[in-house]
């Protein structure tokens, strides 16, 4: 039986709106996503646990407090949990992200950025 | 301050063996690893544990006893726990592994491939 790779341009060609992570895989409790971002996020935190940004195509910058981290792609971040942070990219920008089931986007802000991830 | 994004390609380029996950970047109680992989690995299984495998370069075959994936660059699989896999590569292949600190890599076989995971 032939199973079938997740192809992640295949995934995220099904993604029409910015911002929103969509799931992809499960690995044991964390959810495998991939996100389309473009502009600036907003500014928050994850107060129980890290959260993996690693870049697929484009450039991202995660603004944080102390400084600022530029992600292309092939190129990996984890964010400390508890650390402020803000994504923002100037052009259309792929990302997988990879944090435990539950996570929200917008972490302990809640605004018309909230999504719930759905499964593609 | 700038903070230094982790390259994958980079941190590659740093690995010698085959078949020798060298850690990355960790992600909560996981690590985030790449392999260098070329022939074929060993059949066996993580009774614990999922097992994200994401192919950066190359091509990745994993069997599986009732079928197999084959993974190109852009495409992942997690291999769920306790089932029996054998990865095998026809020429070098580099792998992102995702998978809980301490798993490994030859599960529940002990043999000359058993390889520590080192941080590079």
């Amino acid at each position: 039986m032939q199973v079938r790779a997740i192809n992640l341009a295949e995934k995220l060609a099904l993604i029409g709106e910015l911002w929103a992570p969509s799931t992809v895989a499960a690995l044991n409790d964390y959810d495998i996503k991939v996100v389309k971002v473009d502009g600036e996020f907003v500014w928050h935190d994850h107060a129980a646990t890290d959260e993996l940004f690693l870049v697929l195509n484009g450039q991202l910058t995660i603004r944080l407090e102390d400084g600022e981290v530029v992600l292309n792609p092939g190129e990996l971040y984890v964010v400390p949990r508890g650390k402020r942070h803000c994504p923002i990219a100037t052009a259309e920008t792929h990302v997988l992200l990879i944090e435990p089931r539950g996570t929200i986007n917008t972490g302990e802000i809640v605004n018309e950025l909230t999504r719930s991830p759905t499964t593609i």
